[in-house]
């Protein structure tokens, strides 16, 4: 019997890595798999992550600091969190066979990082402590902890995706920076010899590297007209050059960065997404080996139905009844009481569409007063509301109540007049935070009339979809905001001042800094925009990702460009155009592919049983809830198709018709994939 | 005779027509056929195009005007451009059906125009001379002639294309719009009350129509930190709404943008483009129908050599007879001296493969001196120029006199060091004109040696690839921003005044317009950037497509912003897209099909007759001259592949592999194309 559990734990243990794409390679002893269990937990995952974003956290304490801390304070949380890091990686190394450990470059990545913090953290305290200059170079490091633990998958695959662009986009680079410098000696050619003056009276376009620069920023759009404008007044014939050079460079090889993007995050996305149905599959196979039986006649190996109960209910605990028996009906068509290989396989992908039941149950009103629920005055309540004119004037309610917000501000009669406020009002929250944010989730609601209308919500599910991908970015984003913001800081701090508004010093108007004296930098105000902490850097960063102003130039050597040039290149050249690559390519299956098959034989055998399927939309119009109150009325169970919201699912959905027609090989071992099982014959 | 005389001249308009995809229903009368040849004579195309040129240069001339002339001069010129255009017309409605010719739209178009130009004309002329004030509105209508002249096929697909896309672009746009709203609302309630300031002293996001406004131009990118830095500097958290904008409108959104257009264009094209071939295809089969004749046995019609030489000649009649042979051998690839239908109508793309034929002569040092070509010191020169190194070393002086122009600005002693110079200073051609010319041709020799390097050939190869659609594209844009131009001259003429740099005019430092005092526009010295003239219009024009900056909307009324919107919607969110999807599509198609079955089977034919094989390459590099001499040498015929340069030509390779596998139904009339021919048994 012991043996026996065992088997359903390790099946267990398969379906479930196969259901999240794990791709962890642990012993089979119950020891081991009772660790790999715990090292798993949701609680050790969130465990780790809220580890790492206090360690990241530390940069708005460290000096440069938002809320300045001690050194020792700062000191004791890190080496708190580092030893965290080392825990959880000497569990991993309990987990996994040694030498697989070390073939690991994870693994060797996080060993390297909080090493080498350390050792940065103790020269750093010996350093202070006797008066020395030093550097927190070790802070660099730190978000590449969220690369390399075991949950960043999706983090490492769009690193992964990168790292395989990059020889493309190095030649189109190589080019385009041929290019530029091309043109730059033209300028320099053109212009350089006949006395012009930039708006701020010094030589232009005279010195090479100032002109490779300054055509490299327009690419950027971001000195636009200025950089043409001491050759446009001096002859129109020079625009010429600016056309040509916008066409060229700002137009055709910017398209050209965004088509090799685009190119090759299909190209490895595919094999990527490849590797893990296969990987997937073999899991569920070695699920399916130990649970199999051969039927009675030497037939094909099969699982009862009892079994693969007891499996779902380990894999699953919290399924409800309906929603099993739904799943197995799905899988034994025809029903045998046992399924196939092939069947069993599916299974992992089957519980990944989000089904959500919901308990049919009759209105509480019903219960409780049942006289009053079938009365004639209830009855013709309902009927009103779900008639199509109550939701008509439900919408137009809002859409009302929007106007009255847009004018409230300038006639205090119409504030008044607003709807729905007193009970907020009544209650006495006058504060304006709370305010604020009322108003807010009030506009909201005005997603819901734009929702109900069928064309829009084609495009706002695909908004909808793209939404846990944007998390994937936020954090790649965060990585590279993170580096940039460090180094930034140790280059530019206390560059640029801000004062506050009411401040009366005189420094206030240069920012401080008197090489920014007459700037259109301190002119507009921008002295906020600085590297003195790491909140102002990453808003400034933004700032660079949207348009690249480098007033920073100004204040520190030439050879600063090279930030701002290498962020460019980082976020908008790369970054910013794999984010638009997603998005087309989500946007274009969302409008050409069709759901997926098991989720369409799935919709089919929920209609087959005569339960309704209902679409899940979020912020769903009044409309979708008073449908549902119908279907409770009738006493019916619900199901509910989110949809595939996980990246994964996207992604196997978006290849789903390349995938499909290959060849269904469980037997053969994923390769590329750093997981390999071993045998289980000898459990 | 005479009867078969007529079917030649029509079957080879047929096969001209499908070469270059005319789409016109003719009459097949012999003088018919005459118009219809005259009508499409290339000396009449070319006028056309030269008085379409004249007619829209007419506003250099026109005040306010880059070059004022008297009224009665350009009116003069404009009736004769006009009468022109009639006459065409007239010759048009000659060749072509009554009937058909009422039911082109591009035909009523042309003639709206004509009319409504000259009523215009008269109008103005008469208010003029009686001192009224008056405007010029037909001026608007003058580029659409480009647009529905007979030869502006590919311009008109452009706007087909756009047209198509437009509905579902409106969709996205009007959920944009709601997004922008729903934001600005926000916005209001944000900031509107906490008395915030501008850098210009004004109150900060109190005005709901300002805020859209500002917030429309962020997406823009063009106001990007100024409009934040007043919040961001009441508060650090308010920079939070702002993150979520650019993140969802200015990112995701124009990310849509880009899918539905690039969408749309892929969809709609490949319709386009299989309508092309089919219609190709039926006009082929029509003059395979003139020109068969049945073989002996009573078996399937053919075209014998004979015919279709004398066809091919009337077709091309400078093609040489081995290009002539080299063809027939394609088609008839059993030499069985005649060719079937299926052959026969692949003669239109054997045509379109461009095939440059290089007659094999010797040397001419060879002709006049044989001894002393053929000496050991002439042998040995050939040698060396044939040899790797000699290549190397030339590359490397392209390059160290790249670095020597660069230098030389500086140093006088490094300019008189250049190589090459010699030259031109001793012809005495000293003046800088002359000399800018020089130096951007010499630079450009650098591309020689990019070239060279294999894995950017192909990144090159696709930039001369997309070239020619380059120019539909700036035809496009020459419509769009002629009628932006005309409208926004009428809006902003005198509005804002430049002053040359010499001036002592106190009206320069605010651009002669008082409202502008103080205003960035000013300080940075962008007065030309005016609506004073059709040029300056256009740069203008060029400056808020790469980055929308309006400072116009100071001197003008706020209802003008409309004007910059528009600009914005049309030009950067679809024409702009519509380009980038363009090379993307080209990019992909360039990196992921191969030749075309034609070009693959004509290059294979032209190895099996033991020719050679040479990429046309521009800028080639000297290797690639000096292999051509060694060819020339060894006395062979060469072919070169210029590839598939046309529009259409990359079009229907791009979708070539959906095209081949549909089934070859010639019978069948094309739908959907203003064209169908009438049978031609009565003949």
């Amino acid at each position: 019997l012991g043996c026996c559990l065992l088997k359903f734990d390790l099946a267990t243990v398969y379906v479930s890595d196969a259901q999240y794409n794990r791709n962890i390679f642990f012993g089979t002893s119950p020891q081991a798999v009772r660790l790999y269990l715990l090292y798993n937990h949701l609680f050790m995952q969130t465990l780790v992550y809220v580890f790492i974003i206090i360690n990241l956290a530390l940069a708005l304490f460290e000096d440069p600091a938002v809320v300045p801390l001690p050194i020792w304070a700062t000191s004791t949380i890190e080496i708190i969190c580092l030893s965290a890091f080392t825990v959880r990686m000497v569990h991993y190394a309990k987990v996994i066979p040694r030498d697989k450990f070390w073939k690991d470059p994870k693994n060797i990545c996080i060993i390297v990082i909080v090493t080498l913090s350390f050792i940065d953290l103790t020269i750093y305290g010996a350093l202070k402590a006797t008066g020395y200059f030093a550097i927190r170079w070790s802070r660099v490091l730190r978000p590449l902890l969220l690369v390399n633990v075991t949950e960043g998958r999706q983090l490492r695959r769009a690193f992964r995706s990168i790292r395989n662009a990059l020889p493309q986009i190095s030649y189109v680079f190589l080019l385009f920076m041929f290019s530029v410098l091309v043109f730059s000696l033209m300028a320099l050619k053109l212009f350089g010899k006949r006395g012009l003056l930039t708006i701020d009276g010094s030589p232009y376009f005279t010195d090479y590297l100032d002109i490779v620069f300054d055509l490299y920023v327009l690419v950027t759009t971001a000195n636009s007209p200025d950089v043409m404008m001491p050759a446009y007044n001096y002859s129109v014939f020079f625009t010429i050059f600016f056309i040509l050079y916008i066409v060229i460079n700002t137009y055709t090889f910017m398209s050209f960065f965004l088509a090799v993007v685009y190119n090759n995050y299909k190209k490895y996305l595919k094999e990527e997404v490849r590797q893990l149905v296969k990987a997937r599959r073999f899991k569920m196979c070695r699920a399916f080996s130990l649970l199999r039986e051969t039927c009675g006649e030497g037939g094909e190996p099969v699982v009862t139905q009892a079994k693969w109960n007891h499996l779902v209910k380990l894999v699953k605990p919290n399924i409800s009844i309906a929603h099993q028996e739904l799943l197995w009906s799905v899988l034994d068509d025809q029903n045998k009481g046992h399924i196939g290989k092939f069947a069993f396989v599916q299974l992992a992908d089957l519980l990944s569409i989000q089904v959500i039941t919901v308990k049919s149950q009759p209105h509480p009103i019903q219960i409780c007063f049942p006289s009053m629920y079938n009365s004639s005055v209830s009855r013709f309540i309902r009927n009103v509301v779900h008639h199509r004119m109550f939701v008509y004037v439900y919408d137009l309610i809002i859409l009302v109540n929007a106007v009255f917000i847009g004018l409230d501000e300038e006639n205090p009669v119409v504030s008044n007049a607003e709807w729905g406020d007193f009970v907020l009002y009544a209650g006495g929250y006058t504060s304006r935070q709370i305010l604020d944010i009322v108003f807010i989730l009030r506009v909201l609601r005005l997603i819901r009339l734009v929702d109900s209308i069928k064309r829009f919500r084609a495009i706002i599910n695909t908004l909808i979809k793209i939404g846990p991908t944007i998390l994937t970015f936020s954090q790649l984003i965060v990585v590279v905001y993170y580096i940039f913001a460090m180094v930034g800081m140790e280059l530019f701090k206390g560059k640029v001042q801000f004062f506050e508004p009411n401040s009366t010093s005189p420094d206030q108007e240069y920012c401080g800094n008197p090489l920014l004296k007459g700037t259109t930098f301190a002119k507009l105000n921008y002295c906020k925009n600085n590297f003195n902490n790491v909140v102002s850097s990453f808003i400034v960063l933004l700032e660079l990702t949207v348009v690249n102003q480098c007033g920073f130039t100004a204040v520190t050597h030439v050879s600063a460009r090279i930030f701002f040039v290498l962020f460019h290149i980082v976020v908008v050249i790369i970054i910013i155009n794999i984010f638009v690559a997603f998005i087309l390519e989500a946007f274009l299956v969302e409008y050409t592919v069709d759901k997926s098959d098991l989720q369409t034989s799935l919709e089919k055998k929920i209609e087959e049983l005569e339960l309704n399927v209902q679409q899940y939309v979020p912020f769903g119009p009044p409309i979708k809830l008073f449908s549902i109150a119908s279907f409770l009325i009738k006493g019916l169970l619900l199901f509910y198709f989110p949809g595939s919201r996980t990246v994964d699912g996207l992604l196997q959905r978006m290849f789903e018709t390349d995938l499909r027609t290959e060849d269904f090989n469980e037997e053969e071992e994923p390769e590329n994939i750093s997981f390999s099982n071993p045998a289980f014959d000898s459990v």
